[in-house]
């Protein structure tokens, strides 16, 4: 298990102290050394599993997820990071409810987490909602474990808020550094993150957003592309300018997806809402004006439907660097007389990567289970270097 | 774990060997030693679990549950059990159907139990079928086990019935025994447990039920208030009053929230439905009379708006011992111009209450595992001593 | 353990090995060696079991099923198995869509199986589409793991396609090894699959073309009777003529359920709907014609009740050997007079084989554990036998 061994070298280097009980929001609130290890962690993981031997860490023990979104990857993800480390995943459903208030939050996380080690929020329909419900919830249960309600705090992994999608983005850069051999590799490859055309609508700002905040930390040239009217949040984008340039990388905002693409190392053309489209829509949803809702998605459709330009076609993907970039997407993809008439992406370029791009999500659990040792484990280097002789199956 | 040391000392003084392989239906079908027992596994189990212990008594097995009513906190409750245990938790969702006649009940529990360890069921909509209906179930598996369909009778655990909610009152009273610092402490204390306004309608009788069944027996004065038209079962009744005689305390009922909250020592003000209008309903639903449904939804929501001034306020609240009685709920709680315009507690009551309301709620899980383990070990108090060399987290 | 000890034996007289990372769709595509060995395992199963010894074999995993039609009994068996063997069950709930067109199966065959070892499928609604559907996503998590996106393939346990139901002919298969005291004792046993009226219509195939594809193996007499235009597929009557002339046995189509009673030592009446009716139904789903389907239904429910005379009577079992003939249904039954005015049984002899009935059933759990602990474990036999000293429950 050389690759264990190499991620334990580097683990060992690094001061993530503060990670332990603690919780993951957004990746920009972490330090370079707290994502390295998560890296690490996940890979050592990922090595461990190969190998099949168990990094259970739990002899007992809840994990509770609560979608307020779809998802099925992502779920499946969360589902299995948490059977890795020994724990049962229960669903909390509370229904398609608006947002609850504060009160009954608090009510709620306690009531939940009597037995909880971890609990997995997804809450990324409403602008300016869901990171703080997060935050509401990650309170109540402080203050319940502090009041002798709950004998620990269980620690949140953010499954996509309104603002960041850090399981996501995460596992989008290990896949980057598996494939180009080392975080270091990354210093000065140019990715294009760039809005695409998708016959739907309203799609969620964390994924640009996420990949702006985080890969701009590696020294990478991130380059933004998308049509007027589709900004992500200003905050993020300030995120991703003081990253690149504490990095020495660089973040660039452009119009158009050729200019995007021109020279890329890696490409991520990805459909999205526009941040002011998403804070109308949220507004409308508080008032419940469903009839304002109906306006709102069509005059959007509309919008979209201006931009069908906006494909990953053969044509782009030739002004990447020697035409052969990586393409990435979080899944699942809007592909052209595929999936929809048209969409984000070409048939012939999807399925030319379709390999790659399952590896990219197959990394999202181990990214999630990183999150998970890390906030649960005191000493995880010695943790990890001691499973080597546990078997994962009792019996071969 | 001076906790644990002090549980099993009284454990091994108490009788209580009948509940091995045996069903929790009803408190008062329990002798008092076996009620005690239930009480001191639920507190070793906490003591272990807050030493970071494993009490695990399953390598592998399942928990099955049916929910024939809504529900969270004993939802989670239950899970959080029986993970504890090490049993994996398999919902029988059977839909919103009618009571099941004889035949079916009797295959479908033996089809979901081939490996069931332990069945929960709540079943609390209907007077005069759910208890029935928990009866079944056990006698169904109890058959199936005799014939060799089953190699082993898995054990019920009455997560509400129509009669009872054993889960919800036995963790109200271990909140009890935990505030006052012992059982013996319970003796003397007046509770008031009293009807209060709801904006909503026909909620179960088993919490007051529970309470006056199981509270009577520690030489408490148990008080029960309640408009005029919303009595409890009489044979509960009977029950409360022969067990306020055997142990020196006192059962009383009163027609005013005032009498009730006198000098009381704790407060559980809570709406239910009558048990006349719970039969009337009962009746509807089985003839499918759907407009003589909503006849008497309008006639009891009528009903009980007579009643707006049973609500648990402040100056209520003065009437208690010092004014500092206990408040009881076993939550969600109708809170006024919080969760409803006017309901059952006043909103600055609620709030100075929260934590020990969260903390009172935190026992169930320890009781419903103390009830499976006492069904599923037979020497549970050797079986705890032995638990404290094994650690929860594998690794810490 | 003495019948652990006689299925091990027997065990290492079998040529079983291609069953080592393999996968179960149709019982004739295995060997007569791995059809004896599927049944040994589940004996030794079920005697670790009863003798209350664990026969886990994963530390951690998870086990995904996918439904795509309704199921309690097959559901609770999975768990069941799926839990003995120690793996956490994950529900994949894809709602009621269409079969999903390839591409998409790729894709979500790989999302979901990231750490997953077993892939149990229910499709059974469609002719043509269920063992396709079950062939398609082995194919994509096979393509999965070679690219190194899984790091295992998931096995796959069919649990019902439009052709065969492996589970349940295999456990039905168990069940009479067991009632008749050896697979041996099966040679010359007269048994009579059936159709059955029942009001519903369009049950699937499944059952009796399972029934007759392995049944013939054992060197019985095997008798299909069905009225005019219940016919089932012509290529597993096919297989089940070879395998009779291969075993010795018989494989004979009647007319009549008197014809197919008379000396019977088995039977099995069972609802069906005819192959060429579930290509029709296929067709128009597939068109999304539902004044079709409407149409169709009810010219099948006029054709069944033309032939309300199929009913296991008390009459007709007096046809059979000795009038003393083991009934066998997959359950759940239509009995008349119960769950239905008129069904497939009538109410006395379903209740005189209530006991072997729900025996019968109880062999699924074992198969199914048996199915993957074949596919999983490379030397089943040893780690059988070793298993013997571990108990299930940590404490007595």
């Amino acid at each position: 298990m050389a690759d264990l061994q190499k991620a334990l070298q580097t683990l060992r280097s690094l001061d993530f102290s503060k990670m332990y009980e603690s919780d993951f929001f957004l990746t920009w609130e972490k330090s370079d050394d707290e994502i390295r290890a998560t890296f690490e962690v996940a890979q050592a993981l990922r090595a461990l599993r190969e190998s099949n031997v168990s990094p259970k860490i739990f002899d007992s023990g809840l994990a509770i997820s609560m979608f307020r979104d779809n998802s099925t990857r992502t779920r499946f993800s969360f589902a299995s990071a948490c059977n890795l480390l020994g724990l049962a995943v229960q669903d909390f459903d509370e229904g398609k409810s608006q947002v609850a208030h504060g009160e009954t939050v608090r009510e709620t996380a306690n009531m939940i987490s009597f037995m909880a080690d971890v609990i997995g929020i997804r809450d990324d329909m409403y602008i300016g909602k869901g990171n703080t419900y997060m935050h509401q919830v990650v309170d109540a249960v402080t203050e319940g474990h502090q009041a002798g309600v709950l004998n620990q705090k269980p620690t949140l992994v953010n499954l996509q808020c309104d603002i960041d999608h850090p399981t996501q983005s995460m596992a989008d850069a290990l896949h980057l550094i598996d494939h180009f051999g080392g975080v270091e590799n990354l210093r000065g490859k140019k990715i294009a993150m760039t809005w695409a055309y998708s016959p739907s609508y309203g799609k969620p700002l964390s994924v640009p957003q996420g990949i702006i905040g985080l890969l701009t930390r590696f020294g990478m040239d991130v380059t933004l592309a998308h049509p007027e009217g589709y900004e992500v949040m200003p905050e993020v984008e300030q995120v991703a300018a003081a990253n690149a340039k504490k990095s020495g990388g660089s973040f660039t905002r452009v119009n158009t997806m050729d200019e995007a693409f021109a020279g890329a190392d890696i490409v991520y053309p990805k459909s999205w809402a526009s941040f002011s489209a998403m804070e109308r829509r949220t507004a409308l949803y508080g008032r419940g004006d469903t009839e304002g809702i109906r306006a709102l998605e069509k005059e959007l459709l509309q919008q979209n439907a201006q931009h069908k330009d906006w494909e990953c076609t053969e044509e782009r993907m030739k002004l990447t660097n020697q035409g052969k970039a990586l393409y990435l997407h979080c899944l699942p993809a809007d592909i052209s007389g595929v999936s929809c008439k048209e969409g984000e992406v070409a048939a012939t370029v999807f399925d030319r990567y379709r390999d790659p791009l399952y590896k990219e999500a197959s990394f999202k659990p181990y990214i999630i289970a990183a999150m998970i040792f890390l906030a649960k484990v005191k000493k995880p280097a010695e943790v990890l270097a001691a499973m080597g002789a546990q078997a994962r199956r009792l019996y071969e």
